[in-house]
């Protein structure tokens, strides 16, 4: 269902040969209007790959008509010739989308199709296999391609992701990829979003923003942050209907909540999803800086992948933040049981019970009335394995 | 010879069953003057245990006579109780100290023992085994004690860690112990340096926080800060030399400098040592952001690891920095091989050869004339395991 679960849409997702294996590795998700409304968050990483300065212009323009997505490589660090690249693959979806005649009531302009890649950093990619891969994708969209799509753009995720909600007459629907290099800062991963209903680009940008600061901008796998990551929402309007902008925001954000708790579930050699909930901030920003301290401290990434209920280590991340707190009246709970109360021993940490996958943390800063989620991930040898592995 | 290679220093290091396997686990320094001069830095965590309190307190009144340490349990995060244990070890030091009649020159003061604490986060000390432990230690002050003093602080380090410079007519030489939980902030260990030179605390202060933002604040060997992090510097005249402030100084920085190296060469279940110059900074602040977010990215740590020159994580941890800098201007070295040129590729990878346990990333980041080393480790599978079962 995925990126074409909403009417108006339709996509593919091939083997273009950009990776040596021979998977999937080229999406492309075509928006048939009648609107060509979209929205887009790209990472706050000031090492941008090219694929994002290209679509931060695309989106610029306020209008997008066609995103093509590569897996195999990320186009980033890769210099003149790899803004070239991107540039030619927008010409490239353009020309083949025209050619093939699919959207007889409008050209396609290459100005208005978005690119995102994702793979290994400093390489550029093989442009012939590109350009044949668009023209392979071109030939096979359909209303149905979005769990194909889905399945192209993964990396070392072990399965694709989708999501969707439905509103009175209307849908979203979106995909993602991401399975490490997932930490805040912004979207960190590639998302596309589609939806038919009716709403302009500037209340997409409102929906989206509201959506991703609480969602793929609070999780934060290994703290490391992307230079491709792209959230991207597009609007066909094809069903007509013009949802009230508190429905349409709920529906966007329940779809990256979706989305974006799966990327914590199949993040790279994890074994354990974390949710860290910081209650009784000063602020929501305390909350969310003490919620990320913890979510980073390798040493309790460590405890928890060691089913060990170690409140020691969250209490020195907490320390090292600049959030209002005093050390004395500071509380943890880990699944449930205080280990912590006033920053000393709390209730018997043999009671807490670690066996299943998600653990929650909850930190009490005894400061105020702001609350925040984290989710992260625990650190593994498999982590270790996987990322030492990566490029060679 | 550690902390008593500089005259006027006894020293003694004994099991006293704080440990359950039976080893050394307190050690004790005296200063027996003329001078009882001292300077001490410690952790920038805001959660600090009771022994970090405690001896704030005593660096405040500007003398301390004797410094006691205990491995085999943090005493952090234990509320009043844990500060009372302090206060009543200092309190049996200064009483032991006197009974055995050590200095007949004058009467050790509970104010003027310093107190250190490592191990483990939550739990109170044994305080019948401390107090039995103070007497044994006493027992056995030698001024031949550095060496027993240097292990009996030891907790996951696989070695103790001592090292000596000389002046002219005088002597610094210290000890360190510290192989997880080392990040900046500050001091993040537990180090004690003696001297005999004819230093006031001024003096000391000086040189002890000149040094140790140069070497103890720039290794990370795993992001984490620690609650108990103490470096004290004690000053006994007994050379009867008052060296040159800047002879001195640099004795101090050789020392913190030699020790430091020490712990990264120690850290938990690392294969590396990774040494990060960032050069042609626009500040000095901005190379050390810099290189502290090129030692915390776990993906490049993994990927140091797996001998992988992944140049593209360098750039991805620089993008996350406030520094100046031009992403299409970066380059990168890694072991004198230049494979990032101007944000993108540059030599071949290939023609870096990692199979040596250290490591060299020189990020250039082309905005200034200013420089800083930090000192990193790699992320193995070994200190996965070593964190994840330390508390159990």
């Amino acid at each position: 269902m995925s990126v074409t679960a909403a009417q108006g849409f339709t996509a593919a997702g091939i083997a273009a040969g950009i990776k040596e294996n021979g998977n999937p590795d080229l999406a492309l998700v075509v928006n048939h209007g009648p609107r060509l409304a979209a929205a887009g968050v790209f990472t706050s990483n000031r090492v941008k790959a090219a694929p994002v300065l290209w679509s931060e212009q695309v989106l610029g323009g306020g209008e997008v008509s066609a995103v093509v997505l590569n897996s195999g490589g990320a186009n980033a660090c890769t210099g003149p010739q790899g803004f070239q690249d991107t540039h030619a693959t927008a010409e490239k979806v353009a020309e083949s989308l025209n050619t093939a005649g699919h959207d007889a009531s409008g050209e396609h302009a290459p100005g208005a199709v978005a690119v995102c890649s994702t793979g290994l950093i400093g390489e550029l990619l093989p442009m012939k296999k590109v350009r044949m891969g668009v023209d392979k994708a071109v030939a096979q969209l359909t209303p149905h391609g979005g769990e194909k799509a889905a399945i192209a753009i993964k990396t070392t995720d072990s399965v694709h992701k989708t999501a969707v909600a439905t509103g009175d007459g209307w849908t979203v629907g979106g995909m993602a990829k991401g399975a490490g290099m997932l930490a805040p800062g912004l979207a960190t991963m590639l998302v596309v979003l589609t939806t038919d209903a009716d709403v302009p680009a500037a209340g997409l940008d409102a929906a989206l923003r509201a959506a991703t600061r609480t969602t793929f901008d609070r999780v934060d796998s290994d703290g490391c942050m992307s230079t491709n990551d792209t959230v991207l929402l597009l609007a066909s309007g094809a069903s007509g209907v013009a949802p009230e902008a508190a429905a349409f925001a709920e529906a966007v954000r329940t779809v990256c909540d979706d989305l974006a708790r799966q990327l914590i579930g199949d993040a790279e050699g994890a074994s354990k999803d974390i949710r860290i909930e910081v209650i009784n901030a000063a602020s929501e920003d305390d909350a969310v800086e003490v919620g990320r301290s913890i979510a980073r401290n390798n040493l309790l990434k460590c405890a928890i992948h060691g089913e060990d209920p170690n409140w020691g280590r969250v209490l020195s991340a907490i320390g090292t933040t600049s959030a209002a707190f005093e050390p004395d009246r500071l509380n943890v709970a880990i699944n449930d049981v205080w280990v912590c109360r006033n920053g000393s021993v709390g209730e018997d940490r043999t009671l807490v019970d670690m066996r299943y996958r998600e653990v929650r943390i909850t930190a009490d800063l005894a400061a105020g009335d702001d609350s925040a989620v984290i989710w992260a991930n625990d650190l593994t040898a498999d982590y270790v394995h996987e990322n030492s592995a990566y490029s060679s």
